[in-house]
């Protein structure tokens, strides 16, 4: 496994990749690192489809406003190496801030609409920042296959049309949302958590299962504005849980549903904190 | 010299072209087509310096405002590809709006500072709808070179900025201004212009070999504002000329200078209307 730091050293090593074996399919999996088994899984998934995997590591301040949790963000290197290695990946890429941003960027990628709702409308220039440094990112390795997890769905969501509508070469491929063992998707910012605030947190996954189960059994037939009561009411019943939000949504357009019945998917999506940690959840149902 | 409409088709030539012959340099020159001599030397020297050259041809209305020339926008797809053909063209590129935009764009690249003066605040909108459409076209041509003419000498800087804030792999090539035997810079627009405007359009051209020349007789020692006033008294002698902008600025950050003494290197440069032919032109100087 090659640790590399540098930008040019990186694309080095790709078309050096490239010339070696012809043909051969890169797989790319940007993270913050602090990487757990759901970043595993993404690593995985790239390894079995792919002929050279590539992590990336990087804590992107463009994409925290001024009062959100850049300087604190955990880090771990050591830990994050080893994870990378034990999955076999080849390359793993740690750029510092002044190698991604050696000027302020005077260049933003702004994704609307998608970006109006859920962690667009609670983060103002978040998803600008996720936009900018993926695309900035895709332009370094220039990978044919990228790998997201869908507890980011709003992320996967906008990515996927930056991709689209910039005509990008690179396939986004959204994974399965990974759990702790009591339900808790799994995330970098669960290490935050105080005893009972991770306790509590199960209020998350908990009342989206419920939900999911009601509309299962009511076959969709369930409405919009009460199912967010019900849950509003099942995460209040955490006393340490302050709801940022609780949307249901179409997916992946992030648009406003009134009625289940003309919808061909959705997402329920949560974000809530729990003293100064904000974690978010969701569920996507496919009603059609 | 292959004519492709579609984008897979294009992506698909390319790669074949890849494989055929690897290590391949691939010249790329976006253009809106109504090609002149200035767009026929942009070819020849990616002809000179690429193994592949590809052209490209799309009037692309996301840079144009409201009350803007799309519709009329010059047009003529035979001489444009008679053009290509004699320069050594390999493959143009002619998608439709419905092949460029089959959904309104949600994804809009910003590039700030560089676009607050000139014709970006002249023409609000244009450069992001610029920055987006070559982004676009980067993406799936994938050039190692591109060549834009220094006519449009802002649209260099912003897309230079562009390409360095966001690492996208390609190299940008500017091109020295193309004119006409009495010196009327080459222009699409230039077929708009009235017998009575052609002749007083000359002003341009002539009014910033003037400021040149002070410049260098003055070995730079020339205040910036009475230049400003020298360059508008010369072009408002042309009756039919409305000026829309006379400006010195840094090039290529077009930051304000107060003083040529601290700069490297300014650029003159000039936004005119004649009738309803809005016309542009600069020179870049280099001082140090």
């Amino acid at each position: 496994m090659q640790t590399i730091h540098n930008i040019n050293e990186l694309r080095a090593a790709v078309k050096q990749a490239k010339i070696n074996h012809p043909g051969i399919r890169i797989g790319f999996v940007p993270t913050m690192g602090f990487l757990h088994k759901g970043h595993a899984s993404l690593l995985e998934a790239a390894r079995r489809q792919c002929d050279l995997v590539i992590l990336s590591i990087f804590v992107n301040p463009l994409q925290f406003g001024p009062n959100e949790d850049f300087d604190k963000y955990p880090r771990n290197e050591e830990g994050d190496l080893a994870v990378a290695k034990a999955v076999g990946t080849d390359i793993v890429f740690l750029p510092s801030v002044d190698e991604m941003y050696p000027q302020p960027t005077k260049t933003i990628i702004t994704v609307s609409q998608i970006t109006d709702r859920l962690c667009g409308a609670s983060r103002p220039g978040h998803f600008d920042g996720v936009g900018t440094i993926v695309s900035k990112l895709f332009n370094i390795v220039q990978p044919d296959a990228a790998y997201f997890g869908l507890k980011d769905a709003q992320q996967i969501a906008v990515i996927n049309q930056m991709v689209n509508d910039l005509n990008m070469p690179v396939e986004i491929v959204p994974c399965p949302i990974l759990r702790e063992s009591d339900g808790l998707a799994m995330s970098s910012r669960n290490v935050y958590l105080l005893p009972e605030e991770r306790e509590q947190a199960l209020v998350l996954s908990a009342s989206l299962k419920l939900a999911e189960g009601l509309i299962r059994e009511q076959n969709g037939e369930v409405d919009v504005m009460s199912l967010i009561e019900t849950l509003s009411q099942t995460i209040r019943q955490a006393p340490l849980a302050v709801i940022d939000y609780v949307e249901i949504l179409a997916y992946p357009s992030l648009e406003t549903v009134s009625s289940l019945k003309d919808t061909e998917q959705i997402i329920i999506a949560l974000a809530v904190k729990f003293g100064k940690t904000r974690l978010i959840d969701n569920v996507i149902i496919r009603l059609k």
